[in-house]
């Protein structure tokens, strides 16, 4: 069968080039006669990639030089208990709700201490990233944490919240490399790298110096100290090599495509194609509201369980996988990540054209 | 470049003709039109991937029933951390000390409970494994630990320490499936895929269902209970699919040799061919003693250091690779783990054979 166009939210579509060149390497990366996931973490030709990785990365974002750039496991759930375990030292966080995600991290955020919710979207099944004006910022909180791209609920923050002389934290999962990013900005950005950079199992981290420190709650394991990491440039033990080394490649296709101001302008093109299909559609209607809609994550409804459930299906048969909104929200969910090819949203907006011809 | 022999620890050759099929379906798996990289871990096609991963893995270790198998992430070396966090109930556990990766679980336990190092052989550098015989296990121990190969040292339990009603606890990441194991002697076993499995990132574990309890030390992340991977069948969070999906093939392919009882055989086989040698060599030694000799990781020297460097430099020119010690060791190390072709050990053999000649 030829490639279908994968809408999922994550794992998710990946460069055909990458993969290509992936396939290509198996059996002998660039003449070592072995496969990078053959090879020690410790051999020359492994450095090259962890460090042509971080290297690009860093171009990508322009992360400053006072800044580690980590590439961990367990995901961006074991985020939620790492960041509190180090960054925590007052015990205070104070903690933006805007959805499943932001929720887990608050969570988990409560078993190493208090937690405050300073906004919350709730009221409104999280359709909306709530008002940053006139947030009540703990004197004693470590930290803020907001959930930059909600996933699941299709929100983003196109602005930030001043958060004064706390330190900003974000999960940016399902947005990292979609466009520029001031870095400085944050005090700690986590990914995990499934949905825009590579294959599930490695969690990026971009961390500022001065927050790793041996200082962490009691009790906190080895492998979830960010001074651990940073100390032995994510080869403390063995790290998730290959995942690695398919981020490095979809890095350089993001260089090759002319960085992260052209990512953005193509983000942008994609996601309007969509947006403005929704608007202008009688039978369609996007959930969130204008102004804080994801570029990534766009969910849609008809209004009818049934008619959505029609659409899932028959979309699925023409080849347009993954479009059934997350479990927990129902309707549908189109992911556009980075590596969704144009034609890929215009070829599912002319379905829907036709979908909505047929059952209006 | 032809494929070389990679005599690497860990991560480690791989079978080649798991590797031309990854190459072959990573554009198109199975015809779903994407590469797992690219699945939803939610997706029935990856469901199948994993859940047929875990009844072959079953079907060869004839893992009962009435134990969890889970494939994590962090490694080997998170589960330094996992183990005492969920299994420590009297915060106490005694360990076996036969060299480095028991001494950082020791290491790690020590931050959550109280550790008795009841066994050691570090007074001849790790060269053998403790007596077994006279063991004064505590009354209080939650559980006995044992590094069941050490990869660094090369020695390996051929006999197990009576624990009587304690539970046993084996870290098998450098000797898992290299023959059969009587599972129901462990109350757990851990293995960090990346050695006899699959590609890093992965860290399979086999765990008897009285010992995942809610009940785990305060401050336990979520990600590190077994609980929640437990309930969840590995699928919490979004595992390493890829890895998985590898590590699978990897199961079928040592059925497809005829199962741990082959395979057992043709490691004996290979470590035979090596031993041997080394036994009959003048210049070559193992440094390991006979009886507790790993099938694995194969140390030997030559008893002076720039010999040892001469041929490991020479080795590497002849398509031998990562054949040095490890650097807390020196010497030489084959790991010929059950990917290593029995013709790589024979090539190896004879090479040094030749290198004996002109160097004696
Ligand atoms: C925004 C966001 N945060 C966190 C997660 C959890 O990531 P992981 O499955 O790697 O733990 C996800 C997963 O979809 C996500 O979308
Ligand atoms: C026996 C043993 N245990 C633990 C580890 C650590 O594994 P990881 O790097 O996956 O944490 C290793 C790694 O080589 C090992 O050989
Ligand atoms: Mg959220
Ligand atoms: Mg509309
Ligand atoms: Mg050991
Ligand atoms: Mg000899």
């Amino acid at each position: 069968m030829a490639r279908i166009f994968n809408f999922s939210a994550g794992p998710a579509v990946l460069p055909e080039e990458v993969l290509k060149e992936a396939a290509e390497e198996m059996l002998d990366y660039n003449g070592t006669g072995m496969s990078v996931m053959e090879m020690s973490h410790r051999s020359k030709a492994f450095e090259q990639i962890i460090t042509e990785a971080e290297k690009d990365l860093r171009d990508l974002l322009q992360i400053p030089d006072n800044y580690k750039v980590l590439f961990l496991q367990g995901g961006a759930s074991q985020q939620f208990a790492m960041i509190p375990m180090n960054l925590m030292k007052n015990k205070v966080a104070d903690h933006i709700n805007t959805g499943q995600w932001a929720k887990k991290a608050i969570a988990e955020g409560k078993l190493f201490g208090k937690i405050n919710v300073i906004a919350s979207s709730e009221d409104k099944t999280f359709t909306y990233i709530p008002d940053l004006n006139n947030l009540k910022i703990s004197d004693d909180a470590d930290y803020v944490y907001i959930c930059h791209n909600n996933t699941i609920y299709g929100t983003k923050y196109h602005q930030l919240p001043d958060t004064g002389d706390k330190v900003l934290v974000a999960d940016m999962s399902s947005d990292i490399l979609s466009e520029p990013v001031d870095v400085t900005k944050y005090g700690l950005i986590f990914a995990g790298v499934q949905k825009n950079i590579g294959p599930a199992g490695v969690v990026v981290v971009i961390i500022r110096e001065d927050l790793i420190t041996e200082d962490v709650l009691p009790g906190t394991p080895t492998m979830l100290r960010y001074k651990v990491h940073a100390d032995n440039k994510s080869l403390y033990n063995t790290p998730p090599a290959y995942g690695i080394y398919i981020c490095g490649k979809v890095f350089k296709w993001i260089q090759k495509l002319g960085g992260l101001e052209a990512m953005k302008k193509i983000n942008l093109e994609k996601a309007s194609i969509l947006y403005d299909y929704l608007d202008s559609s009688k039978l369609f209607r996007g959930t969130v509201v204008k102004q804080d809609r994801s570029l990534m994550n766009v969910p849609f409804v008809t209004g009818s369980d049934e008619l959505d459930a029609k659409f899932i299906k028959e979309a699925k048969a023409a080849g347009f996988e993954n479009l059934k909104g997350h479990r927990t929200v129902g309707g549908m969910r189109a992911s556009i990540y980075n590596a969704m090819p144009i034609d890929g949203v215009k070829a599912l907006v002319a379905f829907m054209k036709k979908f909505e011809e047929e059952n209006c």
